[in-house]
């Protein structure tokens, strides 16, 4: 694997280089968990439609096992069963708000991803830096295990498992295991694992810190060995029925979908899954005895297990959701981990935010009532009553407030009001309010009819797990 | 089907109008053909390995099912379940040899196919025409199933069903259901069905002519409807098998394979098939009880059941054996129709060579003996002596001579020469000669370790069924 192995050290090297100041060295980091055995096992697949972007291009990278979807450039790059979905990107000619201006776009905005090493990642939605309206770009970056870039053009970073990046321009960086952090624009900060971080210039800043001791029990990293934890463990344990997905070219949907819903073919779903209107599921999203009411949305690497869903629910990328009733408009944030048990089943009602990152593990019965948000490391009722409160009361923060073990500053209401903006964006996007007239499409109905195109690498010589030069447009 | 019927429309008129002074209008022939419905269900594919150039481009295009290797541009054409394989095409600086001169080439010689629709057929080989050494062009023309465009530039063309147009320069021409040109460059010709044409210049002419009655029992092709007759049935019957090596990502071999062989995984084995040492099977070949010995080959399309072939055989594109036994270095030509029956099998000696488009149907025991050639219809004892004669006894004609329905003149030994030229270079081009100190590597050899990628048609809308623009470099 002579140019691979090139091509990794390459990306070591250059991500180092720009985590110098932070005295980061990446190099220990990833012994032992660079995958070669397989990068060669996998085909990468990208999507063709008719209702989405087609502007693609691969040079000298390997694909392994990943996705793409819309417009990404990608060079000089290792992306392992990542997703790269450029479904959401501007367009030309668009405007772009920023306070009283509104920018027009010169070129469709497309997702470019350079000298990097995407592990297992989510790569979506569009950037929202005012500076780099066109270009989405990711680069000198090395992401771990089920880390989320989401709008976040990243240069330069070190992304742990399991962490998010989103609405956030991150340049030499390194985001720890396990952090979400959504703050606009950050530059040479090392940001401790078990952070989540929103933060809006000077209108609102919410913090939130694990206790590590309770965290590394579910997800832990320390570099030269994979993550490990229960977190973990979970999505290990249900690796294999994704196999089975991969290894046929069709499979027909085992269970009904309606017409103003999508399954995706790549998604597992097991008995008894039911999928309701306007529902989208997903590539790589688990189902198993799933319900699914009309506008749920089940994104990818999330897994929904011995749940019901009443309807309108968001399951962001990586989310987990096992044993738990949600009500109506429940937002569950990226890479939260819901699990409650059959003889303590977890409730969330209706409205409720769970907030990203949020694990909720259910040993005793645990309500998180209507119109409540949550965070953070929840296990038992007095957990819950230390890391939620209720929405209302929430907004009638107006300075600085702390509860537990979260800090915030500024105002209540405004956090509030972005939260349900953006869930109902969301919403919006995966077409949960499209109605038999036709109005309100988004993925549900623009997923229904995609076709799938396979790629794999050099089996031998030089270029062993390299993939060709692929361009592909219109 | 908006664009693809247009695309098909514009074909039919171009290839109709280079056909005007033949009075040829190929929209009635065409009619009802057109496989509108299986365009969207049958994946394009793709081979990618470290021993052949890699060098692709398709647009506005529909490839459904079709196979691409080595260096090929596709352009406004449709090609269904067809092969297109440019992996003994000529290279940048090589010398070809032309009476006394050595042209240099000044660029790789590439597969350039447009405004042309290709069903189920095979494009092979290179071009041998001095005045279009880099260009292996195929253009205005249409060619139906089982046809093979075998190192023959084409333009203006219909190709009728089981049809060959060999190393010959085809211009403004049709070439009837079965028939066979090796003519070096023809214009303006309509080659009736049923014809095996073979000529040099002023070195030799060979012809057959089938007669019609009895070729029409084996395959039929009137316009309007699709071709009949037992080959047709013999292909149809088979074509379920091939359906179960499409629909798996991933096809182990069921049998074992020399080190020194190599079977596509999209070749169709059963039980008990054997593959020798430098064994080449390559796609779309269906094996069952075949047992193939040292060097045996068996091209895409071609058919051997309960057969044993001893070693060094060609079995070319098309070709089928059917209950016979084959001697060593027996030659079997492209869509010859081969087939003994359980009770009088058909048996082929050493050293024989059946030409091109043969036909053997054994009702009773037929025997071709070692070093004998044999041409046309056979289905007894009888009509073999007709259309045989010993090579040696070939070798000796000079001037003019005629046997049954075939017509020679010209030099029999420089006919038979290039014909053993040629079985030669296809046992080597194919690795047949490859010896475990690594030297003659071929075919066999080279396509052992292959990567396949698929490719799919917009799913709807306006481009429904016709696939992106790509372009696939090294």
């Amino acid at each position: 694997m002579k140019e691979l192995e090139k091509l990794f050290e390459r990306i070591i090297l250059r991500t180092s280089i720009n985590l110098r100041e932070l005295n980061i060295d990446v190099q220990p980091m990833l012994k032992e968990l660079l995958p070669y055995d397989k990068l060669m096992k996998f085909y990468a697949f990208y999507g063709i439609t008719s209702s989405h972007p087609l502007d693609m291009q691969f040079t000298h990278s390997c694909l392994s096992g990943s996705y793409f979807l819309g417009k990404c450039r990608v060079k000089n790059a290792v992306l392992y069963k990542s997703d790269i979905r450029g479904d959401e990107l501007k367009k030309k000619g668009d405007l772009f708000a920023f306070q009283d201006q509104k920018i027009p776009l010169t070129d469709d905005e497309g997702i470019v991803i350079e000298d990097s090493f995407l592990n297992k990642t989510l790569v979506h939605n569009y950037s929202h830096d005012p500076e780099t309206l066109e270009n989405f770009f990711i680069n000198d970056t090395i992401s771990l295990n089920y880390a989320n870039i989401h709008g976040s053009p990243t240069s330069g970073c070190f992304l742990g498992p399991f962490s998010t990046v989103d609405l956030t321009t991150v340049t030499d960086s390194v985001v720890g295991t396990f952090s979400y952090v959504q703050a606009g624009e950050i530059s040479h900060l090392n940001v401790a694992p078990g952070t989540v971080w929103v933060k809006k210039d000077d209108t609102f800043n919410f913090l939130y810190r694990y206790p590590m001791a309770q965290l590394n029990d579910f997800v832990y990293f320390s570099g030269g060995k994979p993550p490990q934890g229960q977190i973990v463990d979970f999505v290990e344990d249900r690796k294999e029925a994704f196999q089975m997905v991969f290894d046929k070219v069709n499979v027909p949907s085992s269970i009904p979908v309606p017409k103003s819903a999508s399954l995706d073919r790549y998604a597992v779903t097991k008995p008894e899954t039911h999928i309701g209107e306007n529902v989208l599921v997903s590539q790589r999203a688990f189902l198993q005895n799933a319900w699914l009411g009309q506008g749920a949305n089940a994104q990818e690497n999330c897994y929904i297990i011995n749940s019901k869903l009443e309807g309108n629910n968001v399951t962001a990328h990586g989310a987990k959701i096992i044993e738990a009733d949600l009500g109506k408009n429940v937002f569950v944030g990226f890479n939260s981990f819901l699990r409650g048990r059959p003889d303590c089943r977890l409730s969330i009602e209706k409205e409720s935010i769970i907030m990203p990152h949020t694990i909720i593990d259910a040993r005793e019965k645990i309500v998180v009532p209507a119109g409540y948000i949550a965070w953070g490391m929840i296990t038992n009722p007095k957990e819950l009553e230390a890391n939620s409160m209720a929405i209302v009361d929430f907004k009638n923060i107006n300075a600085h407030f702390s509860k537990g073990r979260m800090f915030f500053e500024g105002s209540g209401a405004a956090f509030v009001n972005a939260f349900r903006d953006r869930i109902h964006h969301i919403l919006e996007a995966n077409g949960a309010f499209y109605n038999a007239s036709g109005a309100n499409k988004g993925h549900a109905q623009n997923n229904q009819n995609i076709s799938f195109n396979t790629l794999q690498p050099y089996p031998q010589g030089r270029l062993q797990g390299l993939y060709p030069t692929l361009v592909i447009k219109p």
